[in-house]
Protein backbone atom coordinates (compact mmCIF):
# COMPACT_ATOMS: atom_id res chain seq x y z
CA UNK A 1 0.00 0.00 0.00
CA UNK A 2 2.90 2.36 0.59
CA UNK A 3 3.42 2.50 -3.61
CA UNK A 4 1.26 4.51 -5.99
CA UNK A 5 -2.27 3.76 -7.12
CA UNK A 6 -2.01 0.66 -4.79
CA UNK A 7 -4.82 0.89 -2.70
CA UNK A 8 -6.02 -1.89 0.15
CA UNK A 9 -7.70 -4.20 -2.29
CA UNK A 10 -4.99 -4.73 -4.80
CA UNK A 11 -2.22 -4.66 -1.65
CA UNK A 12 -3.97 -7.88 -0.23
CA UNK A 13 -4.95 -9.32 -4.27
CA UNK A 14 -0.66 -8.61 -4.90
CA UNK A 15 0.19 -10.07 -1.39
CA UNK A 16 -1.71 -13.17 -2.05
CA UNK A 17 -0.11 -13.85 -5.26
CA UNK A 18 3.00 -13.54 -3.96
CA UNK A 19 2.15 -16.50 -1.60
CA UNK A 20 1.19 -18.77 -4.65
CA UNK A 21 4.53 -17.48 -6.92
CA UNK A 22 7.50 -19.75 -6.82
CA UNK A 23 10.31 -19.63 -4.15
CA UNK A 24 12.03 -18.89 -7.55
CA UNK A 25 10.31 -16.06 -9.17
CA UNK A 26 10.10 -14.30 -5.56
CA UNK A 27 13.78 -14.30 -5.09
CA UNK A 28 14.27 -12.75 -8.71
CA UNK A 29 11.70 -10.20 -7.75
CA UNK A 30 13.08 -9.09 -4.24
CA UNK A 31 16.66 -9.00 -6.28
CA UNK A 32 15.16 -6.96 -8.96
CA UNK A 33 13.65 -4.57 -6.44
CA UNK A 34 16.90 -4.25 -4.81
CA UNK A 35 18.72 -3.81 -8.10
CA UNK A 36 16.57 -0.74 -8.62
CA UNK A 37 18.08 0.62 -5.60
CA UNK A 38 21.90 -0.56 -5.63
CA UNK A 39 22.88 -0.29 -9.08
CA UNK A 40 20.62 2.29 -10.93
CA UNK A 41 22.38 5.90 -10.27
CA UNK A 42 22.38 9.07 -12.24
CA UNK A 43 24.89 9.51 -15.48
CA UNK A 44 27.61 11.53 -14.48
CA UNK A 45 27.44 12.76 -18.11
CA UNK A 46 23.97 13.45 -18.55
CA UNK A 47 21.92 13.12 -15.25
CA UNK A 48 19.92 10.39 -16.88
CA UNK A 49 19.02 7.61 -14.79
CA UNK A 50 21.53 4.33 -15.79
CA UNK A 51 22.66 1.27 -13.98
CA UNK A 52 26.73 1.85 -16.46
CA UNK A 53 29.08 4.99 -15.49
CA UNK A 54 28.57 6.73 -18.51
CA UNK A 55 25.28 5.99 -19.77
CA UNK A 56 24.87 3.90 -22.95
CA UNK A 57 23.68 7.26 -24.96
CA UNK A 58 26.72 9.33 -23.27
CA UNK A 59 29.08 5.78 -24.24
CA UNK A 60 27.77 5.52 -27.88
CA UNK A 61 30.85 7.20 -29.92
CA UNK A 62 27.62 6.67 -32.80
CA UNK A 63 25.70 9.84 -31.52
CA UNK A 64 26.74 13.53 -32.56
CA UNK A 65 28.37 14.82 -28.77
CA UNK A 66 26.90 18.38 -30.99
CA UNK A 67 23.83 18.54 -30.24
CA UNK A 68 22.61 18.60 -26.56
CA UNK A 69 18.59 17.59 -25.86
CA UNK A 70 17.68 19.29 -22.60
CA UNK A 71 14.30 17.55 -20.94
CA UNK A 72 12.91 17.12 -17.80
CA UNK A 73 12.76 14.04 -16.88
CA UNK A 74 14.35 10.24 -17.51
CA UNK A 75 10.89 9.51 -19.23
CA UNK A 76 11.30 12.15 -21.84
CA UNK A 77 14.63 10.50 -22.83
CA UNK A 78 12.93 7.52 -23.66
CA UNK A 79 9.78 9.55 -25.76
CA UNK A 80 12.73 10.99 -28.18
CA UNK A 81 14.47 7.58 -28.60
CA UNK A 82 10.77 6.08 -29.93
CA UNK A 83 11.06 9.02 -32.57
CA UNK A 84 14.48 7.52 -34.37
CA UNK A 85 14.83 11.06 -35.06
CA UNK A 86 17.35 12.37 -33.10
CA UNK A 87 21.27 11.39 -32.84
CA UNK A 88 22.18 13.59 -30.34
CA UNK A 89 22.98 13.76 -26.69
CA UNK A 90 20.71 14.01 -24.11
CA UNK A 91 20.82 16.14 -20.91
CA UNK A 92 17.90 15.06 -17.50
CA UNK A 93 17.21 18.40 -15.49
CA UNK A 94 15.21 15.63 -13.01
CA UNK A 95 12.23 18.55 -12.65
CA UNK A 96 11.04 22.14 -13.74
CA UNK A 97 11.58 25.21 -12.19
CA UNK A 98 8.31 25.46 -9.67
CA UNK A 99 7.95 28.07 -7.33
CA UNK A 100 4.49 27.17 -6.50
CA UNK A 101 6.00 23.44 -5.26
CA UNK A 102 9.06 25.03 -4.06
CA UNK A 103 11.20 24.04 -6.70
CA UNK A 104 14.46 26.32 -8.08
CA UNK A 105 16.70 26.47 -10.50
CA UNK A 106 19.14 25.19 -7.89
CA UNK A 107 16.97 21.92 -7.77
CA UNK A 108 17.05 20.60 -10.85
CA UNK A 109 20.32 19.85 -12.87
CA UNK A 110 20.80 23.32 -14.75
CA UNK A 111 24.16 24.41 -12.81
CA UNK A 112 25.85 20.72 -14.46
CA UNK A 113 24.01 21.37 -17.90
CA UNK A 114 26.21 24.68 -17.74
CA UNK A 115 29.20 23.17 -16.72
CA UNK A 116 28.32 20.42 -19.87
CA UNK A 117 28.06 23.59 -22.39
CA UNK A 118 31.26 24.81 -21.60
CA UNK A 119 33.65 22.35 -21.08
CA UNK A 120 32.50 20.37 -24.66
CA UNK A 121 32.07 20.77 -28.09
CA UNK A 122 28.21 21.54 -28.22
CA UNK A 123 27.19 23.28 -30.92
CA UNK A 124 22.85 23.23 -30.42
CA UNK A 125 21.21 22.88 -27.26
CA UNK A 126 17.40 22.15 -27.89
CA UNK A 127 14.96 23.03 -24.97
CA UNK A 128 12.57 19.77 -24.71
CA UNK A 129 10.99 20.70 -21.66
CA UNK A 130 7.44 20.55 -21.84
CA UNK A 131 5.23 23.26 -22.94
CA UNK A 132 3.58 23.56 -19.93
CA UNK A 133 3.94 26.64 -17.54
CA UNK A 134 6.84 25.17 -15.95
CA UNK A 135 8.48 23.75 -18.00
CA UNK A 136 8.01 27.17 -20.54
CA UNK A 137 9.81 29.04 -17.47
CA UNK A 138 12.74 26.34 -17.08
CA UNK A 139 13.01 26.92 -20.99
CA UNK A 140 12.95 30.68 -21.10
CA UNK A 141 15.31 30.62 -18.33
CA UNK A 142 18.21 28.21 -19.37
CA UNK A 143 17.92 29.89 -22.55
CA UNK A 144 18.78 33.28 -20.72
CA UNK A 145 21.91 31.45 -18.79
CA UNK A 146 23.23 29.45 -22.52
CA UNK A 147 23.19 33.65 -23.87
CA UNK A 148 26.89 34.00 -23.32
CA UNK A 149 28.22 30.75 -25.10
CA UNK A 150 28.72 31.01 -29.30
CA UNK A 151 26.02 28.28 -29.44
CA UNK A 152 22.55 27.80 -30.95
CA UNK A 153 19.91 27.53 -28.34
CA UNK A 154 16.68 26.08 -30.07
CA UNK A 155 13.30 25.46 -28.25
CA UNK A 156 10.75 22.25 -29.91
CA UNK A 157 8.08 23.61 -31.61
CA UNK A 158 4.49 23.80 -29.91
CA UNK A 159 1.54 23.23 -32.27
CA UNK A 160 -1.45 21.34 -33.35
CA UNK A 161 -0.51 17.83 -32.75
CA UNK A 162 0.13 15.11 -36.38
CA UNK A 163 -3.08 13.34 -36.67
CA UNK A 164 -5.26 15.82 -34.64
CA UNK A 165 -8.03 18.07 -36.04
CA UNK A 166 -8.13 22.10 -35.92
CA UNK A 167 -11.51 22.42 -34.58
CA UNK A 168 -10.60 20.19 -31.50
CA UNK A 169 -7.42 21.81 -30.70
CA UNK A 170 -7.27 24.48 -28.08
CA UNK A 171 -6.91 28.18 -28.51
CA UNK A 172 -3.52 28.73 -27.14
CA UNK A 173 -1.79 25.79 -29.35
CA UNK A 174 -3.34 27.03 -32.75
CA UNK A 175 -2.21 30.09 -31.49
CA UNK A 176 1.00 28.50 -30.83
CA UNK A 177 0.86 26.57 -34.19
CA UNK A 178 0.09 30.49 -36.18
CA UNK A 179 3.29 31.97 -34.38
CA UNK A 180 5.28 28.87 -35.18
CA UNK A 181 4.41 28.91 -38.89
CA UNK A 182 7.32 27.91 -41.12
CA UNK A 183 7.58 28.63 -44.71
CA UNK A 184 7.32 25.98 -47.32
CA UNK B 1 -33.96 9.61 -37.48
CA UNK B 2 -32.46 10.86 -40.74
CA UNK B 3 -30.45 13.32 -38.50
CA UNK B 4 -26.85 12.14 -37.63
CA UNK B 5 -26.50 10.83 -33.83
CA UNK B 6 -29.50 10.42 -33.72
CA UNK B 7 -31.16 7.07 -32.94
CA UNK B 8 -35.11 5.48 -32.74
CA UNK B 9 -34.86 5.86 -28.82
CA UNK B 10 -33.78 9.91 -29.02
CA UNK B 11 -36.27 10.43 -32.07
CA UNK B 12 -38.85 9.46 -30.00
CA UNK B 13 -37.83 11.66 -27.46
CA UNK B 14 -37.27 14.60 -29.38
CA UNK B 15 -40.97 13.42 -31.50
CA UNK B 16 -42.36 13.97 -28.36
CA UNK B 17 -40.80 17.09 -26.58
CA UNK B 18 -41.84 18.83 -29.70
CA UNK B 19 -45.63 18.00 -28.90
CA UNK B 20 -45.01 19.93 -25.65
CA UNK B 21 -43.61 22.77 -27.15
CA UNK B 22 -45.50 25.81 -27.57
CA UNK B 23 -47.04 26.53 -31.02
CA UNK B 24 -45.32 29.41 -30.73
CA UNK B 25 -41.23 27.49 -30.19
CA UNK B 26 -42.10 25.17 -33.47
CA UNK B 27 -43.13 27.97 -35.31
CA UNK B 28 -39.96 29.60 -34.58
CA UNK B 29 -37.75 26.21 -34.58
CA UNK B 30 -39.28 25.17 -38.11
CA UNK B 31 -38.70 28.65 -39.16
CA UNK B 32 -34.90 28.45 -38.02
CA UNK B 33 -34.86 25.14 -39.96
CA UNK B 34 -35.89 26.43 -43.36
CA UNK B 35 -33.32 29.19 -43.09
CA UNK B 36 -30.25 27.26 -42.58
CA UNK B 37 -31.29 25.86 -46.07
CA UNK B 38 -32.44 29.20 -47.35
CA UNK B 39 -30.41 31.93 -46.54
CA UNK B 40 -26.63 30.33 -45.76
CA UNK B 41 -24.49 30.18 -48.74
CA UNK B 42 -21.14 30.28 -49.54
CA UNK B 43 -19.12 33.73 -49.59
CA UNK B 44 -18.51 34.37 -53.20
CA UNK B 45 -14.53 35.96 -51.60
CA UNK B 46 -13.61 33.21 -49.15
CA UNK B 47 -16.18 30.15 -49.34
CA UNK B 48 -17.14 30.66 -45.86
CA UNK B 49 -20.89 29.60 -44.71
CA UNK B 50 -22.57 33.08 -44.57
CA UNK B 51 -25.86 34.97 -44.20
CA UNK B 52 -24.36 38.16 -45.94
CA UNK B 53 -22.83 38.95 -49.24
CA UNK B 54 -19.52 39.31 -48.69
CA UNK B 55 -19.30 37.32 -45.27
CA UNK B 56 -18.68 39.78 -42.08
CA UNK B 57 -15.00 38.86 -42.40
CA UNK B 58 -14.49 39.82 -45.89
CA UNK B 59 -16.33 42.61 -45.04
CA UNK B 60 -14.46 43.65 -42.18
CA UNK B 61 -12.28 46.76 -43.67
CA UNK B 62 -9.91 46.19 -40.12
CA UNK B 63 -8.51 42.92 -41.14
CA UNK B 64 -5.19 41.95 -43.02
CA UNK B 65 -6.28 41.55 -46.62
CA UNK B 66 -2.58 40.47 -47.07
CA UNK B 67 -2.61 37.54 -44.87
CA UNK B 68 -4.79 34.67 -46.03
CA UNK B 69 -5.35 31.59 -43.88
CA UNK B 70 -6.24 28.58 -45.89
CA UNK B 71 -8.62 26.16 -43.87
CA UNK B 72 -10.91 22.74 -44.69
CA UNK B 73 -13.77 23.64 -42.98
CA UNK B 74 -15.76 26.52 -41.68
CA UNK B 75 -15.40 25.12 -38.00
CA UNK B 76 -11.88 26.01 -39.00
CA UNK B 77 -12.63 28.98 -39.08
CA UNK B 78 -14.67 29.64 -35.40
CA UNK B 79 -11.51 27.78 -34.06
CA UNK B 80 -8.71 29.98 -35.74
CA UNK B 81 -11.00 33.12 -34.64
CA UNK B 82 -11.31 31.98 -30.97
CA UNK B 83 -7.68 32.41 -30.79
CA UNK B 84 -8.30 36.35 -30.94
CA UNK B 85 -4.52 35.61 -32.42
CA UNK B 86 -5.19 36.37 -36.20
CA UNK B 87 -6.36 39.00 -37.95
CA UNK B 88 -6.01 38.34 -41.72
CA UNK B 89 -8.58 36.59 -44.01
CA UNK B 90 -9.76 33.11 -44.38
CA UNK B 91 -10.33 31.03 -47.50
CA UNK B 92 -12.15 27.77 -46.71
CA UNK B 93 -11.69 24.60 -49.11
CA UNK B 94 -14.52 22.89 -47.77
CA UNK B 95 -12.69 19.67 -47.86
CA UNK B 96 -8.95 17.93 -48.09
CA UNK B 97 -7.98 16.18 -51.29
CA UNK B 98 -8.29 12.30 -50.28
CA UNK B 99 -8.20 9.61 -53.34
CA UNK B 100 -9.82 7.17 -50.84
CA UNK B 101 -12.66 9.06 -50.64
CA UNK B 102 -12.87 10.25 -54.62
CA UNK B 103 -12.16 13.89 -53.51
CA UNK B 104 -9.89 15.26 -56.25
CA UNK B 105 -8.68 19.01 -56.23
CA UNK B 106 -11.34 20.04 -58.68
CA UNK B 107 -13.86 18.87 -55.50
CA UNK B 108 -12.48 21.37 -53.12
CA UNK B 109 -12.22 25.04 -53.45
CA UNK B 110 -8.55 25.32 -54.89
CA UNK B 111 -9.63 27.10 -57.84
CA UNK B 112 -11.22 30.27 -56.58
CA UNK B 113 -8.01 30.17 -54.18
CA UNK B 114 -5.83 30.20 -56.85
CA UNK B 115 -8.20 32.68 -58.15
CA UNK B 116 -7.88 35.18 -55.53
CA UNK B 117 -4.10 35.18 -54.57
CA UNK B 118 -3.95 36.01 -58.89
CA UNK B 119 -6.73 38.85 -58.05
CA UNK B 120 -5.76 40.57 -54.89
CA UNK B 121 -2.67 41.93 -52.72
CA UNK B 122 -2.15 38.75 -50.92
CA UNK B 123 1.59 38.03 -49.68
CA UNK B 124 1.05 35.58 -47.15
CA UNK B 125 -0.64 32.37 -47.60
CA UNK B 126 -0.81 29.89 -44.41
CA UNK B 127 -2.01 26.35 -44.97
CA UNK B 128 -3.83 25.39 -41.62
CA UNK B 129 -5.22 22.70 -42.93
CA UNK B 130 -5.79 19.82 -40.91
CA UNK B 131 -2.13 17.95 -39.43
CA UNK B 132 -3.42 14.50 -40.83
CA UNK B 133 -2.49 12.36 -44.14
CA UNK B 134 -5.05 14.22 -46.37
CA UNK B 135 -4.58 17.90 -44.63
CA UNK B 136 -0.53 17.76 -45.74
CA UNK B 137 -1.04 16.21 -49.10
CA UNK B 138 -3.65 19.03 -49.87
CA UNK B 139 -1.15 21.56 -48.01
CA UNK B 140 1.47 20.35 -50.50
CA UNK B 141 -0.44 20.42 -53.79
CA UNK B 142 -2.01 23.93 -53.02
CA UNK B 143 2.00 25.21 -51.89
CA UNK B 144 3.37 23.55 -55.53
CA UNK B 145 0.53 25.62 -57.61
CA UNK B 146 1.12 28.52 -55.43
CA UNK B 147 4.85 28.40 -56.26
CA UNK B 148 4.86 30.59 -59.66
CA UNK B 149 3.13 33.84 -57.62
CA UNK B 150 5.53 36.01 -55.68
CA UNK B 151 4.03 35.49 -52.47
CA UNK B 152 5.03 33.87 -49.16
CA UNK B 153 3.56 30.36 -48.29
CA UNK B 154 3.44 29.23 -44.87
CA UNK B 155 2.48 26.32 -43.03
CA UNK B 156 1.28 26.13 -39.59
CA UNK B 157 3.42 24.33 -37.02
CA UNK B 158 3.12 21.02 -35.67
CA UNK B 159 4.10 19.91 -32.90
CA UNK B 160 3.69 18.89 -28.62
CA UNK B 161 0.02 21.34 -27.81
CA UNK B 162 0.38 23.79 -25.26
CA UNK B 163 -0.07 22.22 -21.69
CA UNK B 164 1.13 18.84 -22.54
CA UNK B 165 3.27 15.91 -21.77
CA UNK B 166 6.27 15.37 -23.73
CA UNK B 167 5.84 11.34 -22.23
CA UNK B 168 2.68 11.72 -23.87
CA UNK B 169 2.69 13.22 -27.20
CA UNK B 170 3.17 10.36 -29.85
CA UNK B 171 6.23 9.43 -31.94
CA UNK B 172 5.40 11.31 -34.97
CA UNK B 173 4.26 14.54 -33.37
CA UNK B 174 7.41 14.72 -31.02
CA UNK B 175 9.56 13.91 -34.27
CA UNK B 176 7.62 17.32 -35.70
CA UNK B 177 8.53 19.15 -33.10
CA UNK B 178 11.94 18.17 -33.33
CA UNK B 179 12.08 18.96 -36.66
CA UNK B 180 10.31 22.39 -36.62
CA UNK B 181 12.54 23.61 -33.23
CA UNK B 182 13.35 27.11 -33.35
CA UNK B 183 16.40 29.49 -31.98
CA UNK B 184 14.90 31.77 -29.02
Amino acid sequence: MKLPGIGPKTAARLAFHTLNMSEQDVAAFAAALLDVKRKLHECPVCCNITDRTPCSVCADTGRDGRVLCVVQDPKDVLAMERTHEYNGRYHVLHGAISPMEGVGPNDIRIRELLQRVADSEIEEVILATNPTVEGEATAMYIARLLKPFPIQVTRIARGVPVGGDLEYADEVTLAKALEGRRQV
